[in-house]
C-alpha cells in the first residue's frame, strides 16, 4: 500500500494537502445533523452539540465515571494512565469494553448515528477512554493531529474517522479545555524524527514524537485562530481525526472529565503500522473492528 | 511588631480576616478613577483599564521589551529568570532600575497616580519586572497571594500595596492569561510549612512554599468564581496585593508579555521579614523606598 501520509521520515516538517474527504455522507433531510451543522463541520473540522443528553443521563454517566475513577484497581491495569509525574488517574482506556454503560453510550444513536452519517459507513470504536483532568494539577497536552499518530503507529490508512467527547463536567476557558485550530484538518503536517519502539507507554501521558513543528503551528494558528471547546456537562464535542488540538494545564479547583470515543469507518480498518513494526496494544488501537450496533433511546431506559 | 498576618507556622492552613482597608483614598470628583471603578476594585480586588496607552506608546514599549529580551546579557544577570526546565527568559526583574523607558512608565500618572489615590500615600516601587510567557512552552504558575510572600519573606507590614500589569501583547483566554479569584483579597489564607533559606532562587520560577491549600482555594473559587485578565496590548490590569492569582500554561504560538510594577505605600515600607531572617535581594524586594516622582504626559514625548 502506498503511504500517502508519510511522516516521521524526513529531516524537516512539511505542510501537505489532505487527500481524503471530510464529509463522506451526502446531506439529506433525514440526516442526523442540519445542513448548516454539516457545512460548519466540513469547514472548521469540529462541531459542538449542546444538550444532547438529558440531566438524568448526565448524572448517571457522572456517577459511573466517579465510581470507576475511585476504584482503578477494578479495571485492567494496562488501561489506567496516570498524570505525568503524579499518581492521579488521567485516563482509563477501552472504557466501552470494560463497562456496560459506556458501551451503551458508544453505541448511542446520538453519537454513533452521526458518525455513521459523516463517515458514510458502519463505524467501529478504534479507541475509547474516560478522561479525567484533575483540578489544581492537570497538566497541558501539546498540539497534535490524532490521525498522524493513528496512521504512523496504528496503520489507519485514510482520514475517515472522527472523535466524540461527551463532557461530564463543565468545561470553561479556565480549566484546561480542549483547544483546537479550526480548519487545520484540511492540511496534513508531517512530523520529524523516528518513533521509538513502545512509544505509547510514554506518549499517552506526554507526547514527544509525532509533534508538529512550531512554524507550521504558528502558520495554522495565525491563519485560523484557536478555539476552546467549552460547554456544560452533557455537551458533545466532535472533531475530525486530523484536526490540530491540545490543551493547557488546569490550576483551577475544577476537574474536567469526559468520555471519549473514536469512530472509524469499517472500510478504513487498520493495516500494518506505517511507522514502527510493533503494533500498539488493543486498548489503544483496537483490531477487532467490530461493527457498532447502533441503539436508539435514552441511557436511563 | 505584632504579626497580624502570621503564616507558614502552623500545621494547617486557615482562612482569616483581612485587617486592612482595600481602598485608602476617599473618592472625589478629581480622583483618577470613576466612583464605579473604585467600588468595583474594592469589591473584586482588581480592575481592567482598556486603552490606557495610545498605539505609539504601546509600540515603543513593545520594541523596548523585545530588545531587552533579545539581549539578556546586557542586564544584571541576577535579575534574569529563565523558564523552569528551560533557558527561555521568563522575567527580567528591577526593570525600572535598568531601563529609562520602563522607569518612566513606572512613574506615569496613569499608573502611579492611581496607586497614590488608592493607597492614599506616596508610592514607591517594591518590585518591577518584564514578564515574558513564551508561546508553545509557557508554564503554569500556581495560585498564591503576593502579600503572603511579601509579608513573610520581605517584611511588608500591611496590605497597602497593589500591582499593575501593562499588557504588551494581546492576552486572551487561551495563551495563559492571569487568572484571579475576585473577592479573595478580602480574606487571608495562611500557608503551611517553613520557608527554606534562599527560597527566592527557585520560587520565582515555581512556587513550592507560601502555597495555599486546596480546600481554601476550592472554597474561594466556588464562592467567587475565577476571572481571566484578558485584553489587548496597552490594557492595564491592576490588582490588590492580597488577591489569589495564578496562570495556566501556554501551548499556543502566541507569547504573552507584560510590564509589571508593584506600588507600595511609603508608610508601609518593609521591616525585617516575618519569616526567615535572611532578606531577599533588592531586585525582588527593594529597600531604598524611594518615593515616586509622578510624571504627566505621554511616553512618546
Amino acid at each position: 500500500m502506498v503511504d500517502i501520509y508519510r511522516s516521521r521520515c524526513g529531516a524537516t516538517s512539511e505542510l501537505r494537502e489532505r487527500h481524503d474527504p471530510i464529509i463522506y455522507g451526502r446531506w439529506n433531510p433525514q440526516a442526523p445533523l442540519t445542513q448548516r451543522q454539516v457545512e460548519f463541520y466540513e469547514r472548521n473540522g469540529y462541531l459542538i452539540l449542546k444538550n444532547v443528553f438529558i440531566d438524568d443521563e448526565v448524572k448517571r454517566l457522572q456517577e459511573e465515571a466517579q465510581s470507576l475513577i475511585a476504584d482503578p484497581a477494578a479495571m485492567n491495569q494496562d488501561t489506567i494512565i496516570t498524570e505525568s509525574g503524579g499518581n492521579e488517574v488521567r485516563s482509563i482506556f477501552a472504557i466501552h469494553q470494560q463497562n456496560t454503560l459506556f458501551a451503551r453510550l458508544a453505541a448511542d444513536q446520538r453519537l454513533a448515528g452521526i458518525a455513521r452519517f459523516l463517515l458514510d459507513d458502519i463505524p467501529y470504536i478504534h479507541q475509547s477512554r474516560l478522561n479525567y483532568k484533575p483540578g489544581f494539577a492537570g497538566k497541558e497536552f501539546y498540539w497534535h493531529s490524532d490521525f498522524e499518530t493513528w496512521h504512523v503507529e496504528d496503520g489507519m490508512p485514510q482520514m475517515r474517522a472522527l472523535s466524540m467527547s461527551v463532557l461530564l463536567a463543565d468545561n470553561n476557558e479556565n480549566n484546561g479545555p480542549l483547544l483546537l485550530i479550526p480548519g487545520s484538518h484540511a492540511s496534513y503536517i508531517t512530523c520529524v524524527g523516528e518513533t521509538p519502539e513502545e512509544h505509547y507507554r510514554t506518549s499517552l501521558r506526554k507526547q514527544e514524537y509525532g509533534v508538529p513543528d512550531c512554524d507550521s503551528l504558528r502558520h495554522l494558528a495565525s491563519m485560523h485562530g484557536i478555539e476552546a471547546m467549552t460547554g456544560e456537562a452533557g455537551t458533545v464535542v466532535m472533531f475530525d481525526c486530523n484536526i490540530m488540538h491540545g490543551s493547557n494545564s488546569n490550576i483551577t479547583p475544577f476537574p474536567r472529565s469526559n468520555a471519549f470515543f473514536v469512530y472509524n469507518a469499517c472500510s478504513n480498518a487498520l493495516v500494518e503500522p506505517f511507522g514502527p513494526k510493533t503494533q500498539r496494544p488493543a486498548f489503544v488501537a483496537d483490531r477487532s473492528f467490530e461493527p457498532l450496533c447502533i441503539v436508539d433511546g435514552t441511557l436511563t431506559e
